[in-house]
């Protein structure tokens, strides 16, 4: 097989951060002028390489290297290429530019299955009130009401904006991906965390990827006077939200060991004045782990401190349910192919779980699927210094084009 | 002595609360047209009483009820009429219209002394930054140098304010009072907390104005991926924040018994989003009190925190100081007058301290000063609900008239 090129790597992850690059970072929101030539870009590489090209009724581009043996269904890997608000430029691209660098490696080599490299639309949170947003509706999969009706949304929607660019909304069923449609799934991603990174490990083999519980949580006390209301007569919602931010904490810590996650990312404080007792407070709750049953531990201990924080504080919190994601191991003969290469390269490397969500979830659904982490700069990601290594990403690309090679070959 | 006259009262809240009335509450901020249209109300007011009405250079205005004794330094009385955005009908008004209703019920009383009824400009905090600005001019205190930068900014300053309504704020020394411009001044307000209202007491003889320590702080942490990051290994500035509220409030709780308040009103997360650990946390901090020493401790307690917070775990925490105000206690025997005064009224009162600042905290620095609360409903202020009964109104008229008559008396 041939080595990975880190020349033509550079030379197309620069290629394609040129489109949406702005002040700070890169920004190319789903199905806007940026992404699109993006996505141009991208079809324009995979033709070059002689792949056969087509998108589906959600934009999803897939890019064929055809096999020997059309009966067997093909293996597939991919990630995404759109961005956050003032995103890096490996988060998603190290995943697709890799996976063409990886069918590089393997021109020339007799392979049964097709290989097919897939560009997951709309994978961000930012633009329409969910991640993922293709992948899940690619898997079919059973969401929530809520997640249908923002989708459908008229005016902020995905298929609004599927519209806005030519496709027809009412197909998006045809995008819905057989149950047998692919042999495998593998995505190569940056890591996102400083794990691999404070490790000097240069591999991470994804194990399971984290479900995430997620709650808006309202603390509703008395918004008085700061000055004129004595200790003893508060009630003062962000002292009981602070009691709350700490709990939660508390509760991720006493279950860090079981791969437990806790964090208190947004929160605003009403009226918002130096002079007044903050009457409301409304703060976001992630939870996410790999195990049902220390997750379901997790979230108890949330609630039992909600309950007891409202009764000594004598403030009324509600806890409104966003969503609750069960953990998704990713498969077992996948998850050891991708461990046996990664030890094959000599390279430190390690087995993990991932905490972030990924297309890869929703793919593990319908397909056995696999992941696999390469470190990036202090873990920094969704943000313009977001940095990989050529080097760590030339690794990755190598045990990739070895695992697909494998799976191309598997009956 | 006649009594105060409630149906006058009422009638005159009433008219006066119908200029800057909108959708929710009262809005008349300093120097708009709404504030200039009550002023020209209370004016005509003034005028249909027989005072001699007249405005200084910062556009404060003064109505005197002649004494027979031109040589003495008049008394005087009153409070501002401007209020925060969304205000009530009681902040600050009652102190106005309660001053004309006690002079009118001194109408054809023998008194050496003139009486004034001053109302103060640019008292709440919201247009310029500061509280108080035209009675801290007018006091010709030494404040700091950001007071001066923010009052002389060209385009939000107080003095830009005062130039696009016609003065000339060069003039603004012309303003500053003479040492012995009074013989005292006694300001009539509502508590703006639930002290009186939770007791059914119906007055409150101040005995000390609380100073006022506010303080911005800003925490920095880490904004790492909230799946991706170990709970070992973060620095999360919304966890070190809500450690720190809690600290404040405890220092608060550890000198409440010394009359200490200590709050965190405004927060702000950043980036504020569900899936990222807060990197950053600004908040302010107002501690409030009567008495130095309990301040010192208190602020010492704070500082302790800070540090310990910080250290412990892995933040960077700054404190940047906004505000130090000292206590102002009440001249003695004007707080004697107005108890005994109190006590003769026959009905529930206290002496008790404001935690809220006034514009009798400036006058005090040259004038002997008193003050006198009456309850309002719940303690809620700087809110379209804020509410005082016209009898509790007229109670603390009518202790206001006799004070003055007796100080109008005094050689």
């Amino acid at each position: 097989m041939k080595k990975a090129d880190k020349v033509w790597l550079e030379k197309t992850f620069d290629e394609l951060a040129s489109y949406g690059r702005a002040e700070k970072g890169i920004t190319r929101l789903p199905y806007t002028k940026e992404a699109i030539a993006a996505e141009e870009y991208i079809i324009k590489v995979m033709k070059e390489q002689g792949l056969d090209v087509w998108r589906d009724g959600l934009g999803n581009i897939f890019g064929r290297r055809r096999g020997k043996n059309d009966v067997l269904s093909p293996v597939a890997t991919g990630s995404h290429i759109d961005t956050v608000i003032e995103g890096g430029d490996y988060d998603g691209t190290v995943g697709v530019i890799g996976a063409l660098e990886a069918l590089r490696m393997l021109e020339g080599e007799e392979l049964e299955r097709s290989i097919d490299v897939i560009v997951f639309m709309a994978e961000e949170l930012t633009s329409f009130g969910f991640a993922n947003v293709a992948s899940k509706l690619m898997v079919g999969g059973s969401f929530t009401k809520d997640f249908y009706a923002r989708v459908e949304n008229e005016e902020t929607g995905f298929f609004a904006a599927l519209k806005g660019v030519g496709y027809d909304p009412e197909n998006y069923k045809s995008a819905v991906l057989a149950k047998d449609a692919y042999k495998a799934f593998i995505e190569l991603h940056i890591e996102q965390g400083r794990v691999l990174y404070d490790a000097g490990e240069k591999l991470g083999v994804v194990e399971c990827i984290a479900g995430a519980s997620r709650y808006k949580v309202t603390v509703e006390g008395r918004p008085d006077h700061s000055g004129a209301t004595p200790m003893g007569s508060r009630r003062d919602a962000l002292v009981a939200a602070s009691k709350l931010v700490l709990a939660i904490q508390q509760a991720g810590f006493d279950h860090a060991d079981q791969g437990i996650v806790a964090t208190v990312g947004m929160m605003e404080v009403f009226p918002g004045a130096v002079c007044v007792i903050p009457g409301k407070v409304v703060f976001s709750v992630d939870i996410r782990g790999v195990e049902e049953e220390s997750l379901s531990s997790t979230r108890h201990q949330f609630a039992e401190a909600v309950r007891e924080i409202a009764e000594i504080d004598g403030v009324n919190i509600t806890v409104d349910v966003l969503t609750i994601e069960h953990p998704t191991p990713m498969a077992e003969g996948i998850v050891d192919m991708l461990a046996g290469e990664a030890a094959a390269t000599g390279a430190p490397w390690r087995r993990m779980n991932s905490g972030a969500g990924h297309d890869a979830m929703y793919m593990a659904e319908i397909v056995p699927t696999g992941m696999l982490f390469v470190p990036c700069y202090e873990g920094i990601s969704h943000n313009p210094e977001e940095k990989a290594e050529m080097d760590d990403i030339a690794l990755g690309v190598e045990v990739l084009a070895k695992t697909l090679k494998k799976l191309a070959n598997t009956h």
